[in-house]
């Protein structure tokens, strides 16, 4: 056990997810069971809560609230995007020194654990015991060193099945509206488009074409791409992510200009999904709409992943457990055991600058040759992610009554 | 009982819905009760289906299939927005006689009420025993004549809780985007924006403005009203309908030259969130982004009103009974019962000519005097719709540990 005594700090940074509150009340209610921990404080805006000296007393908030905030979207101690300068980093361990601060968890991305390891090193060099955990969130999945990200998974099935959602309203309503393109988020990853594919049964489901930002995209090929499947099904929905970049390496909206820039004036404005539908009307001369549904595919507890929202408290409880044995500078990793009949998932841990400086992309074997969709790979790894299978649908066999005129 | 014996014929048209399905179960099944009914078809992507002669037959699908449209959104057959020419329906009636049908159950808006009350007209007049009626459906919830329309309860309920997640993420994520706005269906009337409000339990909370298309914007007082909510909280969240209009009636986003053309030269081709979003940044210079759900909010299942699903499957049944007492030019219609402290929706009948004339927009007791936002009698009216309230999220009550430094 630590010998360390003292007061425990928790933070939330970056993006919300559905279930970056659940890592949360897992440092909460694990931190309650341990005499060493003191006081349990949150910080307010993540970094920003500790610089100002925002901090709020947990251990006054109701067990209720706790057991809640666990099924509550969003950060619920408000979350912050600040990179510290070096002046800042002392002004914190002067808080930290001030609060009697021992024990400091923060959940969030790459930045946030750099932050977290600088934090941990700066105290170990000026001698003041201190053990920083990081906690992994991220819906965008890029942090390497871990089998998966908490957040993802929620994302995953938010994705897969309002994706699917969609393309059975673009199936159904055929002539009005035949081209659907949904833009999905990620910059450099394209973990959360790859998930679109994850409420497909038959190939000719819907998407049927998943442009990710591992792969430039060819706008003749592209072109090529909705005219096939329009060709074969009469209708086409295709998941883009909004970092999807052209040939030349550029956004893929901004490549407007090489078009027509007089019909496309205000697509470099716009996004990718944009920029395709107008690309469409313009050159195949297919009605072409899209949806853009933003942040809302990241917060929904209506369509959380439980497996997601199940790991993410026990990444937040096992960091506790692994500081509490002494364990500092780590984050918390997600490590997959089991196999392919049964999916086991514990924690590890990883050194916090080794996932501080690194971004998984999307892995070759993940991707279909012509990088319009992904592979049987893909969905093994995905597939359990998002906490069992969507709901099952039905559609009609269709025997046809006999013409008679 | 109706004498009349011969093929039924049912056929969904326009915006598909998470429900359409279930009233198309409630005519299956039911039809499948009545001996006069000897062939129930399902006619293909609507109207057209019948044009067309692509017919379906529906007593070979197996009992499961059915079972299961009922909870499968979108339109099973397909659906359309056809508009008949005289020439047209005369063929329409020729595939009736030549497949004897004696029963047509068009589920859509009030286009496809005109369209059955014509067919039904032009039938009677030449002596040929069809009887006509119409179910409704439509997220919009303009149909006159009826409390309120299937596929509303759903939409709404989607609405509510994305709008308060995605306010809940704009909330947390503070100093990066300061205002979000959401862009909801709607053409003419606000019904599905408003319902934006139906996750609200404070004034404070999410959305804090409501711009629907039965109130003119004006560009200067949304700045206005953007500034107060900003100054008081820190961030905004604002539900826009699709259909706003500036004050000289066009469009919102069609205002745009009205502005700064240089800046918006874009913005005449996007959306009015896309509008509202380079406005504000532009005047106000605060960060906004915006999300636009498009087809995603009418189509979820995992977010479906039971009361919308309900009611829905309800009418496809309904309708079928009335058939067979010989009633036909109706459409089936939702009557509230009940008081306050208990919802009862019963069915009534009304003359397809009426519904098809009409649009019922929000009366003005249910919005606000300052055209931002809705009135107690709105909560009272849609709540029930959206089958019981949304799931409890909590907020931390936030006990201030004391400055030290």
């Amino acid at each position: 056990m630590a010998e360390l005594k003292g007061n425990l700090v928790v933070a939330q940074s970056g993006g919300p997810t559905a279930v970056i509150n659940s890592s949360l009340a897992g440092v909460i209610q694990e931190g309650l069971k341990h005499s060493e921990i003191t006081g349990i404080y949150g910080a307010l805006h993540g970094i920003e809560g500790i610089l100002y000296e925002n901090l709020i007393d947990l251990k006054k908030e109701d067990s209720q609230t706790i057991e809640k905030i666990k099924r509550t979207p969003s950060a619920g101690l408000g979350s912050c995007r600040h990179k510290l300068t070096t002046e800042e980093y002392e002004r914190i361990i002067n808080v930290f020194k001030a609060h009697n601060i021992r024990y400091f968890f923060y959940i969030g991305g790459n930045d946030s654990m750099n932050t977290a390891d600088v934090v941990g090193k700066m105290t170990s060099e000026m001698g003041y015991d201190l053990i920083a955990m990081g906690i992994p969130k991220t819906i965008d999945n890029d942090l390497e060193y871990t089998d998966h990200c908490p957040g993802y998974g929620s994302v995953a099935r938010w994705v897969a099945s309002s994706v699917r959602d969609s393309g059975f309203d673009t199936e159904a309503i055929g002539v009005v509206d035949r081209v659907k393109v949904i833009e999905i988020m990620g910059r450099n990853a394209g973990w959360i488009t790859a998930a679109s594919a994850l409420g497909k049964k038959e190939e000719s489901d819907p998407p049927h074409l998943i442009y990710l930002p591992e792969r430039p995209v060819s706008v003749n090929k592209l072109l090529d791409d909705v005219e096939k499947w329009f060709k074969k099904l009469g209708y086409v929905v295709i998941a883009v992510c909004e970092g999807v970049k052209g040939e030349d390496g550029n956004l893929l909206s901004a490549s407007a200009a090489s078009i027509d820039t007089d019909s496309f004036g205000h697509v470099q404005m716009g996004g990718a999904a944009d920029f395709i539908c107008n690309l469409i009307k313009e050159k195949l001369k297919i009605k072409a709409r899209f949806d853009k549904p933003g942040t809302i595919q990241r917060m929904s507890m209506a369509l959380v992943s439980e497996v997601d929202l199940n790991e993410a408290y026990m990444a937040g409880k096992e960091a506790v457990k692994y500081a509490m044995e002494g364990i500092k500078g780590k984050m918390v990793s997600l490590v997959r055991e089991g196999d392919e009949n049964e999916y086991i998932c514990k924690t590890g841990l990883v050194e916090l600058d080794k996932v501080a400086d690194a971004e998984k992309l999307i892995p070759d074997s993940y991707i279909n040759e012509t990088g319009n969709g992904v592979t049987e790979e893909f969905y093994k790894y995905a597939l359990p992610l998002m906490g069992g299978p969507l709901p099952e649908y039905a559609r009609f066999k269709k025997f046809q009554v006999n013409k008679k005129l």
